[in-house]
């Protein structure tokens, strides 16, 4: 092959946040950054989680060398247990990453043919690709960034990261790395988008510890602490701070169990010996001396936090007077069931510590000073924002493009789009099959507009089925019509409209008797319409309507 | 009756967001303030909208003299439609508040039996109370508190306000009656606890119209602006704007149509001649001529706004250089959908401006600093904090405690609790009939939580129906089982699944009459658990299982 091009295609995490996926090929190598889920929108009815759709990499599976991971989150390895089933390939990791997707893989009966940890600075030869690992700060602990060198030009990837100048674990986000890299000359970068709305610089996640003192200080009871499992700073500045005002500390909630367990194994969370104790045992302690760590920061029904809110909890009950700290903002679309959870614990007699701008809680992602700092550093020829909705990519492309990149070179793609690059020229120019898989349960992909669009319409007015036995030979009805509704209206206080329903059913079928119309299908569609209409009329309600018909 | 006792009853507002509603009780007779609606919560599926359940004044109807309005604004009239079906009492509001009360009333076919206009300033008698309408700002125009002497002593209810300095049509609040009601005593104050969790002021509306004027300015093509209908004042610096930068100002979508023209009929709107076009004449114009108010500051999927950036708009379609103005915060739950309908936007080339803290949307709610203002201008003995989720009450509470006074004179209550006042004393009694009444169609309370716990379980995993045809004589099955199923998986790539489900119907029901059970119930929920085991060990989904038996 003459000349092999060089070809970026975001899998996932354009113009959505979550299931993010980008694939970098060169001729016939191909290595895949990150493999994340999303969490369903509001109009997808049941399903539990999203990945991204990866037939283009099944239709390239003989050339996939590996799966490089940035960090740990779910929206960045989530995917794994579902797509290591169809393409086993070799993933590449930090401890930590690599760490809380053994967990996760477990959980779901599957395991990796090869997992290789890396450390930051660390520089591995993947065919044609040289991947570097970069130091970053995130709100998981071992984050990195990557620096991809092609044939072409180089790659870099930041991940999710923002710049923290004074992290929890004092490892600083390697600029050095960074500015090398642009001295030496980038060709494209891509950069996280999240947080491109905001102005100024994100707060260092210290900020967070200075807060958990001063409510450690007030705090006369108990303090429970909900917060993301997976960001172990936090959760160590909790503890630092629970050794300093002598409280044992007990952690709840089996996510943040999983955690913190593998982030004591691989040293990620320091802990000094008696401190952590059994959630069985805090009884035994007054309640000044207890700190509960726990999940549900999201009002998520099923959390520890919600639970206790609702005093549905087998373990703890909330008591007048416990400090409850929510250190999380709601993620979009959370923003009523956070709401709901904090009036619950009020209710109970808590103090509850949750105002965003207080200090509770930072985010991990960069505002625009960071997002400006890194386009200084890197320098790149070509840039491609990623992770976020579209809003969030157009603002981060504006922004390089008020820093005086050409808008040429600012490429804001969707999932799917095929963008190609050579020394001095980038073009979007084809598109690969690229979406949504939905799982629901045990069923990845069985679940799809269809199926959907009869959820919705379900839970909006219910259904009707109405069914009637037909007699074979006579060609009339043997039984029935009867009609069963659930969703519907109650039925009991509705007996007069059910009734009416059936006179209407009656009266269509005995018009198709009439009529001469014997076709299954027409019957169906007549009684449908019939009946579809005449509850319109009565109760502005288009509930779904199932004819059935039984033939004896 | 030797002492009669003066009642405060909410029945909506405490602990929500919406559907306010407050009564007021001395011996025989009541009086009511605002009587509004609220928009459904998520898990209200297909429902329309939600009332306060007025049991306790149904069965008081003949002591109900009046429903009170403060102002024009859907969660304090728009329960009016239904109420005023079951209780057509006189209603005192201010000439906004009433014309666009009369529009609602007209869309639902009712109308009052009495009302009365009233003026800010006025004072009004009825029954043993003297109720005196306050000017307020709020973002409706014509908005009024309102100071209520009874026997045992003044309440003071703020309804919905703020303290603009700067109001745009110059009417500022009426401190000096506050000030006035504060030195002759005031009994009891509810107040708006919206915006009771932000510090600071909040600013005046005509904030927005400065940052209109920069829009403005930067805009080349067509303005198109998006905000609340009922925001007259809005309406008003986007018209006076557009005045000065010589734009012709169409008005789109069914709710703003209504209420410009009751505002322009009512004198509070001043528009000159010839600057408003109808929306079929916009192509008339040049783009850099054209404004265009509309609904849809929500994302509501019905709405003008979203219709244009979905394409589905019948007359007006977004085009590359519009700019598009979304003047509005996001309300609680409608974060995502607006977020949807700004990507569609930007999909299509337009400008959008919607970033909050830019002026572009501010609050009619009091912040912090207003809050203390108004308790220290009104010096209340008793305090209830009204309209507001728990936690804006308990902040509100605090707020005044922290202010000085005492906690026992601070009453955060709960939909129906009975609030009893004499002249020194005040306290929670006991508790009547209140709660949510559920509007699906034309059915005003026929949904309830039996239906709805239905359309959750359809709208997770959707249904399984089987339908059995037994033979009366034989006591056997004479046709079916038949299975049909909605919203659980796509049927054409599960056939093996169904087939298999069939199956294990099959042997249930062959186990049922080898076992000897004939009881339809009995049938029934065997079928249920074996099917229902079978598919969540197939699945991990719980769809919902309707056995259906016909008799022939």
């Amino acid at each position: 092959m003459a000349n092999p091009k060089l070809q970026i295609i975001p899998l996932g995490g354009m113009g959505e946040i979550g299931k993010n996926m980008t694939v970098i090929r060169y001729g016939d190598d191909i290595i895949v950054v990150d493999c994340g889920l999303m969490f369903p929108e509001d109009d997808m009815l049941g399903i539990d989680l999203v990945i991204p759709d990866i037939s283009y990499l099944m239709d390239n599976k003989d050339i996939v060398r590996a799966i490089i991971l940035t960090h740990g989150h779910e929206d960045h390895i989530g995917a794994l247990p579902y797509v290591l089933k169809q393409l086993n390939v070799p993933i590449y990791g930090t401890r930590l990453t690599l760490g809380i997707l053994e967990g996760r893989l477990k959980e779901n009966n599957v395991s990796a043919n090869a997992k290789y940890p890396v450390n930051a600075g660390d520089q591995v030869t993947i065919g044609p690709f040289q991947v570097g690992f970069i130091r970053v700060s995130h709100s998981i602990a071992d984050s990195v960034a990557l620096s991809i060198k092609t044939p072409i030009g180089t790659i870099v990837h930041t991940g999710d990261f923002k710049f923290d100048q004074t992290p929890v674990d004092g490892k600083v986000t390697d600029f050095h790395r960074f500015a090398e890299l642009g001295d030496q000359g980038v060709l494209v970068l891509l950069a996280d988008s999240t947080n491109a709305e905001r102005p100024g610089y994100t707060p260092s996640e210290r900020l967070v510890g200075v807060t958990f003192e001063e409510a450690y200080r007030n705090a006369r009871e108990r303090i429970i602490i909900a917060t993301f499992s997976s960001n172990v700073h936090r959760i160590q500045q909790a503890i630092d701070t629970a050794c300093k005002y002598d409280r044992k500390v007990a952690i709840l909630g089996r996510s943040m169990v999983n955690v913190v367990n593998i982030a004591l194994e691989l040293g990620y969370l320091t802990v000094p010996e008696g401190v952590m104790i059994d959630i069985d045992e805090i009884n035994k302690y007054p309640a000044s001396r207890i700190v509960i760590m726990t999940t549900g920061s999201q009002g998520e029904p099923m959390s520890a936090l919600t639970r206790m809110a609702m005093s549905d909890h087998r373990k703890v009950d909330i008591m007048p007077g416990d400090t409850i700290i929510i250190s999380a903002s709601p993620i979009p679309g959370n923003e009523k069931m956070v709401s709901r959870t904090i009036d619950f614990l009020l209710r109970q007699g808590a103090e509850v510590i949750y105002e965003a701008g207080t200090g509770i809680h930072v985010s991990g992602h960069p505002s625009q000073e960071e997002l400006k700092l890194l386009q200084n550093l890197i320098r790149p020829k070509f840039f491609i924002p990623v992770h976020g909705e579209y809003r969030h990519l157009v603002k981060h492309a504006k922004l390089a493009q008020d820093m005086g990149m050409p808008r040429e070179n600012i490429f804001v793609a969707e999932n799917g789009q095929v963008l190609e690059f050579t020394a001095d020229k980038g073009a979007i120019m084809s598109k690969v099959t690229a979406g949504n898989i939905l799982v629901d349960g045990l069923g990845v992909g069985d679940v799809g507009n269809i199926v959907l669009r009869d959820r919705r319409q379900l839970s909006q007015d219910g259904i009707l089925i109405v069914v009637i036995t037909m007699d074979k030979q006579k060609g009339c009805v043997a039984a029935g019509p009867d009609i069963v509704s659930r969703g519907f209206v109650y039925v009991r206080e509705s007996e007069k409209l059910m009734d009416d329903a059936r006179d209407k059913v009656k009266q269509a079928l005995e018009k198709c008797e009439n009529g001469g119309i014997t076709e299954w299908a027409a019957i169906k569609s007549n009684v449908r319409d019939t009946l579809g209409k005449y509850l319109y009329e009565r109760t502005r309600r288009r509930p779904m309507i199932l004819p059935i018909i039984m033939e004896v």
